[in-house]
């Protein structure tokens, strides 16, 4: 298969040599950094110990580079899939960047953390399959060209068309989602099709609002985090928050425990991880905190209802953020 | 004047070097670890620029030091004054440590920050005159040996038993009062009587609450948080939240914005300065927020509230402390 990855970082990239090693042809689009050390120094993958340094059918690209390669016929490019793995931050911009080959596309996968990104891609492309894929997967892009995998988890496939609307599965489409969540499967990336997309966004949103932030700010890997009193204290206080603001929606999720539990094992499979709000600080790169806990004080406020918990977790992770 | 200053970090050593260098004799117990390396290196106060060397009237001991010079006759030992200037958490272990210099005294001056501390004191001396001195100077004691006055600002002498309930002044001790603060005045340690003691404590704890957790998390100087709009969200949310609390139990102080002013002018006062939380965990040591933010957690809780502000606040602090 021909696969296209836009906004290529460590979870991108993940996908993409993974993939790459079962010998589908990736093109995989990132940053500048990243193309420019690989072009010296070549790309390394390592997982459980063990490094692989040939891909021959994973091809690197910036975004200069990829419309040198392909000059003007970019748009008549063909591909069988395209996941979007950018920031959310930066979805927007990705959009503008690549309109004339995501427009040619009738579905897109996002593989990204937050809330809110699809209705960023609806308001583009009405007619487009949206589709999330929610990772529990962990890698670390180390020195822009040395992709570690910190952690395997599952990974499910939901179609979503708003965060808020649950929606149904397009049963029209739903043999290639089925062909691609093998393709998947046979490249080690365990891929499962959810029809409770709205569960399991928030569900993975949760997690990371309570895992990146905390993380962040105590600059501790998952596995620190894991043992620390204080964490679990915090994660039960942010995660009762969001809950209640929920309840005000009508939205019922996962109880509070299901959900500790479900951050526990995260953690637990993801030990090495440094999340990737974490990641983003060491970067001097913006963070997702807007897609994640700022959703929530959002939502509280449309309720006249406030997030303590949330809103100061976004100020505290907006003041280090190196925006400022 | 024959001074003694217990518990003596880089706010009692300032004090101390102020003094002594009015000639005053000072004597000083601090930690082992500052002892060793000024037996080894020499003390250095530093001021605005200007660097000082010799004390002859400062004496800088450990505890083991101080006992092993006065041997049996510690508890003989004249002193006119006593400060207390140890961490609030230390405060028990200094009173059984000190004991017996401790119970001579009929008034003692607490240098530290925080919330209850007093009652601890009178817990063990219900009949002795417990002054609390709130300081809003800023130092640091670089390198074990080196300390750096990083701030100047004005300093409260207030008479207290409890920090729930306002004590009038003793009247017959307001004479030794009155000549100990014209000695920190000549000893450009600019000082007042405040009788307004439940303000002033109240007034220096919630810019601490706000300050130094933040700073400490964020690891930023004073004159670094001056400047960031989230730092100034934060604090609103943390000085309303303690506001509401302190409303429960009828106790009225300042406004929030007049909170926030002072904070400002602090802030602008000790631009350079590490607040004392970012000391503590940048030398692994345990931090005052239970003396702090937690104290607020606790009045809330009395009165079946909640505070959640401070009360991540105080997980994230904990969470990063090395007790864990």
């Amino acid at each position: 298969m021909k696969i296209l990855i836009i906004g290529a970082g460590s979870i991108g990239c993940l996908f993409g040599v993974k993939l790459a090693l079962k010998s589908h042809e990736i093109t995989a689009i990132g940053s500048n950094n990243v193309y420019m050390t690989i072009q010296k120094q070549g790309f390394i993958f390592e997982v459980d110990g063990k490094k692989y340094s040939k891909f021959p059918s994973f091809h690197f690209f910036s975004k200069d580079s990829f419309y040198e390669e392909y000059s003007n016929e970019a748009h008549t490019l063909f591909f069988d899939y395209c996941i979007v793995a950018c920031k959310s931050y930066s979805l927007s911009q990705i959009i503008s960047e690549y309109h004339y080959i995501l427009s040619q596309f009738s579905r897109i996968f996002l593989l990204q953390n937050g809330l809110g990104n699809e209705e960023i891609l609806k308001l583009k492309y009405p007619e487009m399959n949206v589709y999330r894929i929610i990772s529990t997967m962990g890698a670390e892009l180390v020195a822009n060209h040395h992709l570690i995998q910190t952690g395997s988890g599952l990974n499910y496939v939901c179609h979503i068309s708003s965060f808020i609307c649950e929606t149904p599965f397009d049963l029209n489409d739903i043999e290639p989602i089925h062909y691609f969540v093998q393709i998947l499967n046979e490249a080690d990336i365990s891929t499962e099709i959810s029809e409770k997309s709205l569960q399991k966004i928030w569900e993975k949103a949760i997690v990371n609002m309570v895992i990146n932030p905390i993380g962040a700010l105590w600059r501790k890997t998952n596995g620190e985090l894991l043992t620390l009193s204080y964490f679990w204290e915090i994660a039960e206080d942010i995660i009762s928050e969001i809950l209640s603001i929920l309840d005000e929606y009508k939205i019922s999720i996962n109880s509070k425990d299901q959900l500790l539990q479900i951050i526990k094992n995260i953690l637990q499979l993801t030990q090495q991880n440094s999340n990737s709000m974490l990641q983003d600080l060491k970067r001097n790169k913006h963070t997702e905190i807007e897609f994640l806990n700022q959703k929530v004080v959002d939502l509280a406020k449309n309720k006249k209802k406030t997030a303590p918990f949330n809103r100061l977790v976004v100020n505290l992770v907006k003041g280090i953020e190196k925006r400022n």
